[in-house]
């Protein structure tokens, strides 16, 4: 089992530790300028041809031109195997809701990267986070595009980190080191997301690499599940982006035969490093949600199936009552009942049973025997919490991810003038 | 059209109007001290034999013990039709999740209201409001049975509206006087909800009263689809009650034949007039939603059906994204596009349309030629705002009205501790 190792301390002061080199990967950040002056703004990562790509987005009904690019970019993949692939992001502006302008911005700085790396255009992905609504300001991204490429570097992983930011209060990294049948093989990811300043929309934003060798849709496969259990197991205000983009990169430049079966060894190994990896950059986003004080842990077991599991828990983590509580360190088991109540699940009052870490609170349908109201408060002075619900129906789990709501949420985006 | 009358200014210090009189009901209100001391706390009214009684309730699946007898009584009207009826409330305690200990306590106070009063236990109707998950302390208000009993007067609802409300900020009542083929008839109601100090539950209670005679499932029937054109078009923080109840006892004391056909022209005008006065209860609601500044409709058309339109409007109604904008006066539209995109309802960017009242925000998938930001930010400083939402596909609609999350929410929910 590899261990995966989280590159990015809480605490910013702490520094950003570099992100350990993946083969076939290259990465470059500039300050282009695009909203605010003196600040990395703009990411080039370039890859190495025959590299197999992966990747997931946002399923918004509005979702940003880059977006609809890149969906455009992966299906096109098949057809155009040869030459490198790039990913060029900005942070400042999101390019989405802008109409014919926001297709001509992406088609611009697509023609001027490939033009200039020397790949299609159909291997450029790219990726906007930033003010919504604004035209994206072309010339200023163009512009940069040969700085970048000279500048690209096997140790640009943490810059690359940094250029992605836009008021994430810390870079968000991860890396997993493991062995496939001998061989050493590195897994290295970024993420950002979860804080904004008021009109910026929270965009999340995650890019993964390795050296490993695998089919591309084997990985495509591994990619796609995994998500459904990382990234779309965490919520911050239960706002959903209009840009959210993951891609994974696969270089196959470790010395490996490529795994082409999803029943190769190799492929669990790989799986659950990957695994690994993207549960960590999720968690940090979470961490770095906005005014988030606690990090909480909502397990659900018992229900009638993992769907219904997964719509308790969500109703649960989504329910401002239940996080302004768990801001204000109130064992308020209460509203946790009512959550699961309105969560449109199959639940049972006399089989719910609910615990604030190891403290059973209620069961059976009434507060629990024993249970001290002191007890439960001083478990959620804790910063991690984990909130247990057991519906006592069947055998469908899930687990969530949240923060709580605090008066630095409302001062983010309310306070903050656009 | 008979016109509603609004009985409750805004301004608290401005006093509580009589409500009218309806023939056939008496009230009183009393203090019992459930949970607090000083307080009027538990609400009786009495409902002449031979009356129609419409009810709906909270669809929780963790519904509270007087929900569930409710249901019962409701179900079993048919078979029992003889005698009066009674509604008996209190708040500072919801009775909710309290197991085999809360049936009792229903079961206690039902059949002290029965005997005292005399009526079959199936007519009594009770709903509780307050703190969950603690034993509802019975005894303190069968003790106050008698003295309700002896001071039920017509003129009482004024006060019946003052002894449901927990921490609403003001009483909420609603009057209407109309003509059913020249005979005068009245309807008042009165609601509760929305306002609540940790670890209380927000919980909606409305009753409504007539003298008019209306067959009792075509009353039924009016009630439930008119509940969802009113309580089930606002949203203060998306949290469903527990305990949410609505009962109608319409008692015939009005000189006129029963209204006993869908089709009957008096029918149309009572359901208009129940309408406005439903409407009017649950906009009162909203503007004392917690932490209240701002009232706010979302109108939704072009929708591909209604089913759609409903979710967009409640997505952004309920995305705290939009609600700490609205808070913060910030014409933000980006986050408005954000909550459409997420909704789930069929979408398509480049026909949507967005309009603050008047102006015209955003078409055709970007912003609207001639939009000054100034104009919409000007606009967000309104007391009440309309946030219209055309989505260009079809002809579904929907209108829903909510309220912003401020950090006065925060405030209530949080800092206070149970």
């Amino acid at each position: 089992m590899a261990s995966v190792t989280s590159v990015s301390p809480l605490a910013p002061a702490a520094g950003f530790p570099v992100l350990p080199q993946v083969a076939g990967v290259r990465f470059a950040a500039a300050e282009a300028g695009v909203r605010y002056a003196g600040r990395l703004d703009v990411m080039l990562a370039e890859i190495a041809a025959g590299s197999a790509i992966a990747a997931v987005f946002t399923r918004s009904a509005t979702r940003s031109a880059p977006v609809l690019w890149c969906e455009e970019c992966l299906a096109g993949l098949a057809r155009q195997q040869a030459g490198c692939f790039a990913i060029l992001v900005n942070s400042g502006n999101s390019n989405a809701f802008t109409g014919a302008l926001g297709r001509a911005a992406v088609a611009a700085t697509v023609t001027a990267t490939a033009d200039l790396l020397g790949m299609p255009e159909g291997h450029v992905f790219v990726a906007s986070t930033g003010v919504i609504g604004e035209p994206l300001p072309v010339e200023r991204i163009t512009a940069k595009i040969p700085q970048l490429r000279d500048d690209l570097s096997m140790d640009g992983a943490a810059l690359a980190a940094r250029g992605i930011m836009t008021t994430d209060t810390f870079p968000k990294g991860a890396a997993a080191r493991l062995d496939l049948g001998g061989v050493a093989v590195t897994i290295t990811g970024f993420a950002k997301g979860s804080g904004m300043i008021a009109p910026d929309m929270a965009t999340m934003l995650v890019f993964l690499f390795t050296d490993a060798a695998i089919d591309c849709a084997l990985l495509q496969s591994m990619v796609s599940g995994l998500n459904d259990r990382t990234f779309n197991c965490i919520t911050v205000d239960g706002d959903t982006s209009t840009s959210d983009t993951l891609i994974m990169a696969a270089t196959g430049m470790a010395a490996m035969a490529p795994i082409t079966a999803a029943d190769d060894p190799r492929a669990a190994t790989f799986r659950a490093a990957l695994h690994g990896v993207m549960l960590d950059l999720a968690h940090q986003v979470v961490r770095d949600g906005e005014g988030a004080t606690k990090f909480v842990e909502i397990a659900v077991t018992g229900a009638a199936s993992d769907t219904d599991a997964r719509k308790v828990a969500m109703s649960i983590a989504n329910s401002p009552l239940v996080k302004t509580a768990i801001a204000g360190e109130d064992p308020n088991w209460g509203r946790i009942v009512m959550a699961v109540g309105k969560s449109g699940a199959a639940a049972d009052r006399d089989t719910l049973a609910i615990r604030f870490g190891p403290i059973t609170v209620a069961q059976d349908g009434q507060v629990a025997t024993g249970y001290a109201e002191a007890a439960g408060a001083a478990y959620m002075k804790a910063a991690e919490l984990v909130i247990g619900v057991d519906l006592g129906l069947g055998v469908g789990t899930a687990t969530i991810w949240t923060c709580d709501l605090t008066h630095r949420y409302i001062e983010i985006n309310a306070d903050y003038r656009s």
